[in-house]
């Protein structure tokens, strides 16, 4: 017997026909003898239509009562798949945020989750009941309801296992595991079996968008092991343990896993690439110690999220080029606090380029491994791919390139660190 | 300086655009020097909505998980209006049912309140917050969610103006007040300045739909004053202080206002009519002691609400004929239940007849006048209207009729006891 969390998101959730399929996935779960909990997300569409109603009522709207009317979402939807699992003759029922309870922080509308009591719920799970939470919502110590921030059901799911020391925390998505690459790109994409939380993380910041950065983030800080799987599997099919998805793991259960199976770890273990880039480039901005806190000091006050930075020599001695990405939707608030710092800044020239993509290289193989980076280098610069700018981690290798080269680029890529299945 | 309690239902919260419209309501009250608490319904249609997702998951609905689901149309339109208020500048924060808490007993979908914490919420309001309410839903003592049967919202309106001690409990529907009798039959009908709650408690059994009997009860229990106005008042209109629609009191406020204004208090109030009355006549039924006892006590066990009782002398000396009248909603489970005990009744024949009105007049003046029931008979009698049964009560007389001629008889009646306008 394990402890199982599964969470099924908003097209999994829209409406009661729908809604049985799920009922009959987490039944099959505890058929195979497991005590499960499952964290649901509103009906799709359902979470935009209550924010449309806030916005409508109040532009400025107060986050506490924003929180108040979306959380009503997956209130309904948690109610729903118990009584639909109750209509199949199991045992269930719902533990609304405000119940459990999950205790946030008073972040409204994007709050953090800082601990779940579990008492009640460990013994009603014992006792053969399945327990249904909704996602995406908590409760502050003066008992107001929060909310965690848009793609928070994923969050809530890793965050209600930890609590419960779930065995693993399934989360069925519209995709049935993590690919070396997006197979609308590359048609030799393949599922992987396993990869690590740190691969994940550096998947998911680089635009592959099976889950959240903070719900990876979590499930390693809390060790969970969470599993990615397709919710539109065949109703018969068997329970999830012999389904195929995607296991995210630590470094050492990884390293376990490929010497039981003796294989070798791989280089790299998938590549991503990331169109709502936009590149800025300050021409001539003077070459003296602290020129540059001067351009990103007041951008993090903006709360703008710099990702790339490239400074190049300029044309002059005293002067020098600096070239850095933003998010495409941050670009027009970024130009605006670049130009309101011109003075203080010095630079000559503003020049912005949201025609650009940025290719990322992952894999915790790379680690013992050189040459990585001049592989992919040299395998873009064969066909005349140009490199704007470079950055790494220990894991990753990204590059910035025009975005019309995006899928020709992945192509090659995936080819040349032997993906193709 | 007076606590206001104010209460809109579902036609008035549909939608943005008519919350706004609310929200300058309430803001006039509270402009005008008022502590304000608002208890709202769902959006018009909502609840339907929801109800309707809750027996497609499941048939025979487990009322703890559907309490779940309803509960969630009102906690919307309570988020919105706070959203609403504050958009125009006032303070607004919504207290949710597990919040205040507003206590219930156990009874899932039509529980009763038992007791709402007030300590918050009216320092709160003394601080100049608007309290925002959403009706309907309450908490029982396991902390589970609980909601009151439909039309709940105006029995959560006056609870909470009976634990807050409100000076008064405006109602805001769309009609702008209590009437002689329904304005689409009599054009002459008059709107009603004041109406005892034992009055209104009659109107409201008898098929005049302002208030729910339930609502009314606690008022009179509570002895909350509660008014009737409407919600579809020009937006620019004073506050409700000075606004015409008919206050609900006690026999002993009505009895002063009518020796303040040097009235004399007129016989009858009011008159209603009920379509919704299905008439079932038991012929030859033995006439013994308890006979009577073995037709109505399956009837009670099976949750039916007999209303006109008659019993007739039957052709003979040893039967008796039985006549009585149920909600035509539960005529064929009558049918049913009567059918199953036929031998233990041991009646002969079962007829049924739908097609019957339910004829009240109403006044707390009746008590100490005569002749108010033969005024009745013989209105009625004059026109060749014949009447199938009769009951009375210490200020109601109902007589059931053909339902051809409920129009006509209300009409006349309405003449008869001097209500024309």
């Amino acid at each position: 017997m394990a402890r199982i969390v599964m969470k099924f998101g908003g097209t999994s959730m829209a409406g009661t026909e729908r809604i049985r399929r799920v009922a009959g996935i987490v039944r099959r779960q505890q058929e195979a003898g497991h005590e499960v909990a499952v964290v649901v997300s509103a009906m799709a569409g359902e979470t935009d239509r209550l924010v449309n109603f806030c916005r409508e009522a109040n532009a400025l709207y107060d986050p506490a009562e924003y929180d108040v009317v979306v959380a009503a979402g997956e209130q309904v939807t948690s109610g729903l798949l118990a009584l639909t699992l109750q209509a199949m003759g199991s045992k269930a029922r719902s533990w609304l945020g405000w119940q459990l309870p999950i205790r946030t922080d008073k972040a409204h509308s994007k709050a953090r989750i800082e601990g779940i009591d579990t008492d009640e719920i460990l013994a009603s799970m014992a006792a053969g009941e399945i327990a249904v939470i909704p996602g995406f919502q908590g409760m502050t110590e003066d008992r107001r309801i929060t909310t965690l921030g848009r793609g928070g059901s994923d969050t809530s799911a890793v965050a209600v296992a930890a609590a419960l020391g779930a065995d693993r925390c399934d989360i069925y998505t519209d995709v049935d595991g993590v690919y070396t690459t997006d197979p609308r790109i590359v048609a030799k994409a393949r599922k992987l079996k396993n990869v690590t939380y740190e691969e994940m993380l550096e998947l998911a910041s680089v635009g592959s968008k099976v889950l959240q950065t903070r719900c990876v983030a979590l499930a390693m800080k809390e060790n969970v092991r969470v599993q990615v799987l397709s919710s539109f599997i065949d109703e018969n099919a068997p329970a999830a343990d012999t389904l195929p998805g995607t296991m995210i793991v630590s470094d050492e259960e990884l390293a376990k896993i490929q010497k039981d199976l003796d294989m070798e770890s791989q280089l790299i273990t998938g590549i991503a690439a990331d169109k709502n880039e936009a590149k800025v480039i300050l021409t001539a901005v003077p070459d003296r110690p602290g020129a540059v806190a001067t351009i990103f000091t007041p951008l993090a006050a903006a709360n703008i999220n710099v990702d790339m930075i490239i400074q190049n020599v300029g044309r002059e001695d005293t002067d020098t080029d600096v070239t850095f990405t933003v998010p495409q939707a941050d670009l027009d608030r970024t130009l605006a606090v670049l130009e309101e710092n011109r003075e203080t800044i010095g630079y000559q020239k503003l020049t912005k380029d949201s025609k650009v993509s940025k290719i990322s290289v992952v894999g915790v193989g790379m680690r013992s491994h050189a040459g990585v980076a001049s592989t992919m280098f040299k395998t873009l610069a064969d066909r005349g791919i140009n490199i704007q700018a470079i950055s790494t981690s220990e894991i990753k290798v990204s590059v910035l390139i025009d975005s019309d080269e995006t899928e020709l680029a992945v192509r090659l890529l995936h080819t040349a660190y032997g993906l193709d299945g």
